[in-house]
């Protein structure tokens, strides 16, 4: 397996400013190549620890992706530190040097003299063009045929670097590495615990690579596949992993929650509505993160208050007095009233305890009743006991939410939490120390 | 200024499943003290990388931080090796030992064997204990008493992490460093940016040095102070803050928007609520993230379809049909119908274009209306030019309706944004290489 170090460069990450999320994406990226990260070396703009950064990755790995350091002012030295480095001299590039200048023509605005230093390069150096900013970036091979390195030099703006990294340098990266017979697919799941999927993968038969990756409240699967016939080979995996697990997936590659379920309405022309308690608001901030969800979202009621429940969602007064606000019959007329009111196709009641007061011997943190209210069918509902913190709560319930907006526009069952079912929520990513139980 | 270097390791980490927060929150700390971080040294759970960052971080910096590889199992190796490269032998610590039974014991779990490796460490060693779970952490001294260095190994999981480093770690270091004679204040302002923040706290008398850290939509104004005297200058630059800041301070420390207006509307006993459109359900979402909100809250409607608004919120049919959807006038019965229908105080009420589409000529994509409606003043509405994408102008759209509670409340001014005031939003932290304009 190739190995590869990336170098993070700036002072806003050694002091905390920033969090450095490019690293994180590299490596997932590299991953689906085949290529194993060794280290990754964050430092700040001072010439002598981006020296032994530098000196540093190109001893550990044969592949080496830099981000930052390529601005136009004195701090950002990334450029002339790997030129000295590899003792080669700078060149000036004049058809970046044009690009550059017509960029500020574009936006009317004077070029300052130092923006003329992100058109110079370490000689020999392959330009990876930067379709969104002024900071092209660059690949340099050092060494002999047989003892070949590369360095990759990218902008440090999220924004710029990714689609860079996406269509320059990994399809490059995949030719040199022999990385074309290596092929990824990844699955978006919810409803089952790390380890329930690990178990069920762990029984499909062929050759691949699975990994799992916990995004509370979901979890991806990926499987890497290499050598022959990858294609064929990953449809194979596609259909075990429908079959086994067909319900819990919900969608592929970068599908979210949210999306699949807004496809899902505007394909099917159902507008959809809630009636949020506990969750607060977060059913419907999820949905309108939806570009475009005016066609198939009518609206939600946050009914926080009892009052609230009563007079705008129509919630009997001596039903909440009866079971309470956290009841299924609650959850179900809180639906009911959404769907009415909103004039909504369908629409989904939430009520429940989020913590970390309010909750009591039988309504504990946690409990949240769900209910389905729809023009042709009875109103469903549930109670699950749910996990974790005011936070988590929330984001579960949420989640629960959306998913049984998709589970009824397919047709599929319900979520069983708690009654044997699998668990909906995995484990955070990894706890090395968490208190047993 | 005393350097440092943080080691983070875990292949979650290289192969990108998790993002480091730790290495952040570490580095950030570190500066509050005075101490300055030259790298970060992210390795994963292979002992020859391990074994190279533990080398280069001690060759870097007088104090290394380490996180993660405390765990139970195989692949965690930290204090293995720091013990060999070291040359200390491990040694079994009974009364940690005692105490990771016990937790299980309180669970009522069996304890696998391999656990007790976590009441191992290397001779010398200063135990850090872990109120949280079963991996304590430790530190270690080195070197001659002329060029001592010392290394600090703590959990990764960062909820045990977090308090180690702030309850025994960091008071430690103070005392090592000399940090006693530092002292800190951070400000969290909204409505003005970064560069004329800048330029304000620049011309502030005194000994300080100032940083700043936007986290859009807002930006947090930190000084740091050494010397004599830390109290009674830090109180001279509040007073001169707030002075030349005050309107757009609207906490300190760990404050957040959302908190700071729970807390403002309990203390005053007024009960809110909100009639969001193009928020959708962001501005309830964010005030019930505060435990107890109960006591303030009432409600909230997200009137995403105009049918929503005129139905639920009274909005008249005409006034829409002659104003907009995205106008004042529409945004200020939104208020005064969610104040009536939620049984409020006071409401605010946010209609606008949040994008990509729906932008028109005269209303172009982050034209936002607000409203504001009382039950003992005048209903008050302004309209906004705003900036980014959809979720840019959800997130700033949300912070300002929180933001005219707080100056409602307070008697304050609203904010004045686009009509020649202060700009809400500062720029992303550092682009290094964005088109100008």
């Amino acid at each position: 397996m190739i190995q590869a170090a990336i170098i993070s460069t700036g002072d806003e990450l050694t002091t905390g400013r920033t969090t450095d999320t490019n690293a994180g994406f590299i490596a997932d990226r590299l991953l689906e190549l085949g290529i194993d990260v060794v280290a990754v070396l964050t430092v700040g703009d001072r010439p002598e620890h981006l020296r032994w950064a530098w000196s540093e990755a190109l001893r550990l790995a044969r592949v080496v992706i830099a981000t930052g350091g390529l601005g136009p002012t004195a701090d950002d030295l990334t450029t002339e530190t790997v030129a000295a480095l590899l003792g080669r001299n700078l060149v000036h590039d004049e058809q970046v040097a044009e690009r550059i200048r017509e960029l500020f023509r574009l936006f009317n605005r004077p070029m300052p003299e130092n923006n003329m230093k992100q058109a110079a390069f370490p000689e020999g150096a392959v330009i990876v063009p930067n379709g969104l900013g002024t900071a092209p970036g660059y690949r340099v091979a050092v060494g002999s045929p047989d003892d070949r390195r590369h360095l990759v030099v990218l902008p440090g703006v999220p924004r710029e670097m990714k689609p860079m990294l996406t269509d320059a340098v990994l399809p490059w990266l995949a030719e040199l590495t022999g990385a074309a017979r290596v092929g990824h697919r990844t699955f978006q799941t919810f409803g089952i615990s790390e380890s329930g999927l690990d178990e069920i993968v762990a029984g499909i038969p062929g050759e691949g690579r699975w990994s799992f990756r916990a995004n509370f409240p979901e979890v991806s699967v990926r499987v890497v596949v290499r050598g022959d016939d990858v294609d064929r080979r990953l449809d194979a995996f596609g259909r075990e992993v429908y079959a086994r697990l067909g319900q819990y997936v919900y969608g592929e590659g970068d599908a979210t929650m949210e999306r699949v379920v807004g496809d899902l309405l505007a394909a099917r022309r159902v507008a959809v509505g809630f009636a949020e308690s506990c969750t607060g608001g977060l059913v419907a901030h999820r949905l309108t993160n939806v570009p475009g969800c005016s066609s198939y979202y009518r609206g939600a009621v946050n009914a926080y208050a009892n009052e609230v429940k009563e007079r705008v969602l129509g919630v009997p007064a001596d039903l909440l007095a009866a079971r309470g606000a956290v009841s299924e019959e609650v959850a179900g007329a809180m639906a009911e009233g959404a769907r009415r009111v909103l004039g909504a196709d369908i629409a989904v009641g939430v009520t429940g305890v989020a913590g970390p007061d309010g909750g009591t011997a039988e309504k504990p943190v946690g409990t949240v009743c769900f209910g389905l209210a729809a023009a042709y069918a009875p109103t469903v509902t549930r109670r699950y006991r749910l996990w974790g913190n005011r936070e988590w709560v929330k984001l579960l319930s949420s989640q629960i939410a959306l998913d049984w907006v998709r589970r009824h526009l397919l047709g599929v069952p319900l979520l069983e939490i708690g009654r044997g079912g699998a668990a909906p929520a995995p484990a955070p990513a990894k706890s090395e120390s968490v208190a047993p139980g």
